[in-house]
């Protein structure tokens, strides 16, 4: 699809720099040349006279979020089933959903929901799972690729402790239909990458693990995975694999948690031993932090304060439908939300988090696994998305940040009135 | 205003007849007669022929939601300034905020777009905090009956503790402008009743509190404030009134803490002693359980299963705004998801609070301080709510119950079709 290589947003633009703080131009422009921020200014500088401008009004523009954890096959039963833990969990509900996506016509009937959905949203980038059918996954990713939108898909590996209806029968089976399904896969998109998926290490045998480790290398390929969310699954991790001492040597064993040549997101980090986030800070692993998730399923609340004193990778997920809500608006006003929960119940050494930190993960903080993503500094992709937050009505005035931080709050989203991903507009 | 004595709705009609079942009847009938609830039919028995059925298709039909806690004048800054406990949340955002109300025209403004809200939210029945202002609490009270919503409104009282902008000048002049706010709008109103409310202890002195106790008696008023939400509130509490061995004590020391001639709401009991849930108890207190606003404000999380085990009163509020939501929906789905923290992160003796649980809080549990309010039972009165949930689509058949849960944690505005107060029909 064509776009002008060069145009600008006018609007109330507001990003991060830092964890610390929103940078907020009011009725300001903000400049795209190539699919990049060529900058922010007030008047447009004479370079730029002439180009296509797009006036927002008094709307706010701030940086596409990245979503780097969810479930796309479980999109159709978000907001259901939400009496149980992460294991009943599994058993009881998810799985026997994402068996149903070994019909390819149910899957496009249900991933045609989800990617409708999440184009209106403000998600301008995501890391999601598929499931562990070829085909699905397949369609999935043409689907997101028509939208525009920059992700990377997961066919789902797993060989073990799951049901008949959801399990692959071999190791071999699993890593041969991985193996097809990038071969099916390689060079046809632009905007739509796979990922290693390795679905948790309950699911995945030692000889599958070392098979994906294999293709990693061969492929060069990001993983995503699970680590740490919910204490049975910890116990169980422990008696699976007894030579290690603690959930994340389980992928680093083989070879598969980070380090330059394998860029990981590991999903939750609720419960995460010294050493695991020792290694995690090492590895430069990311870890997907998933508030509304780690409610919903009982798993607790993760120490994000500690991970950013210091200096981990930290990045928002929706986990649908571990959590409910597609909204990344709603991820942040829940990231702030549970950080003071935890600092009251928990652990008051560690302040709960501000907003501005929260927006930050959401932006910056899960954009750089996808490159320079999340801010509107220059050279950083054009990400934008656009707020209308007229809706919500007021008797006084307002700063532009507290708007901003009204509109997490209260996001719906009637209030996205436009999305840009590396400078090419959706709506 | 006229409405038909005789009619029904018909669709998929869900209530609570007890705290753990949710009765679900689809498409049938549910029967107005006289505003009260006069039975639910698959198909109209012989004796209703002819009367007016409205058909809301396959669009979901639940009691109309009791919100026992909120701040009108505090709508105007939801979903801002989050990053402040109790105390200082106070005196930085609300009293600034409210001393506007001083000023009639700013009051309309912003009560206006308050009750306009209201009126397209699930909720029926409120239970609202004004300011201390009496000319500001009638118009928002004149507003309020205009919708057809049946709510108790307070003029707050505080002489003490307050900024100058936003206090009463003695314990007398809080007297006197509750006389003259109760003598203004006495036999007003058909929907709009007063509720007598000293904000909390530190604002009000004993002086104050024996005369509005006089005030009550007189006029056989409900009470509302707050009780135990964050723990320096309760230090301070315990500083300003030595003669009390517990917050509620210094309610009940003036006979303004429940009993059958003064009913009464108690907003948040987070950090309720054994003692203050003992004298609740004893004296009918209904407690309001705001689990968004104890997030947003670091207070805690109050032991609803406590409660509940125990056989105390409990309803929710919204809070407005340490709660930044007016949805009651979200208000269920908040209360469901703490209670999990709770469980998870404090005490694992009392169990998360299920769905059923606590949409019975929002219904029954809060509706029964208006009467017989939220239930489908004979004889309650007839507070209905449509919901569409035909926007979340899915591609699986899904049981109306499944329905509900999910439009609780999807919920939005849009999906409210109507809604009928006593048998009146507001839109």
């Amino acid at each position: 699809m064509k776009h002008e290589t060069t145009f600008a947003l006018k609007g109330n633009i507001c990003f991060s720099e830092s964890s610390d703080q929103i940078s907020v131009h009011e009725n300001s422009y903000l400049v795209c040349e190539n699919g990049v921020c060529a900058g922010i200014f007030k008047e447009l500088p004479e370079q730029y006279h002439g180009i296509c401008v797009r006036d927002a009004g008094d709307a706010l523009i701030i940086p596409g979020l990245a979503d780097i954890h969810l479930h796309a096959p479980q999109y159709s039963f978000r907001g259901m089933g939400m009496d149980l833990e992460l294991l009943d969990w599994l058993n009881t509900i998810t799985f026997p959903e994402e068996s149903k996506y070994a019909d390819s016509d149910y899957a496009r009937k249900a991933y045609s929901i989800f990617v409708e959905d999440l184009k209106k949203s403000p998600t301008t980038r995501a890391s999601i799972f598929g499931t562990l059918h070829v085909e699905a996954t397949e369609l999935l990713m043409d689907l997101l690729e028509e939208t525009g939108m920059k992700t990377y898909v997961g066919k789902v590996n797993m060989d073990r402790n799951g049901p008949d209806i959801l399990q692959e029968k071999s190791a071999a089976e699993s890593a041969e239909a991985t193996l097809r399904w990038l071969s099916d896969t390689a060079d046809k998109y632009e905007n739509t990458k796979p990922i290693l998926t390795p679905r948790f290490t309950p699911s995945c045998t030692d000889e599958l693990m070392q098979k994906l480790a294999e293709i990693q290398k061969e492929h060069h390929l990001p993983v995503q995975s699970h680590l740490s969310e919910n204490m049975g699954e910890i116990s169980w991790v422990q008696e699976l694999c007894p030579n290690t001492s603690f959930y994340g040597e389980a992928y680093e064993q083989f070879g598969l948690f980070g380090g330059e040549e394998c860029p990981t997101i590991m999903a939750h980090c609720v419960h995460s031993s010294e050493a695991e986030i020792e290694l995690m800070k090492k590895q430069g692993v990311y870890i997907a932090h998933c508030p509304q998730s780690n409610t919903n399923l009982s798993s607790g609340i993760a120490p994000i304060r500690d991970y950013l004193d210091k200096g981990l990778r930290v990045g928002l997920g929706t986990d649908i439908a571990g959590g409910h809500s597609l909204s990344m608006l709603r991820a942040i006003a829940d990231a702030v939300q549970v950080s003071k929960l935890r600092w009251r119940l928990v652990d008051d050494r560690l302040k709960a988090l501000t907003f501005e930190e929260a927006f930050y993960l959401a932006t910056m903080g899960g954009g750089e696994f996808f490159g320079k993503v999340g801010s509107f500094q220059k050279g950083y992709e054009f990400d934008a998305v656009i707020l209308d937050d007229s809706f919500y009505r007021h008797p006084q005035p307002l700063s532009v940040r507290d708007r901003l931080e009204r509109l997490v709050y209260l996001s719906d989203d009637r209030c996205i009135k436009g999305k840009y991903v590396s400078g090419r507009e959706l709506f």
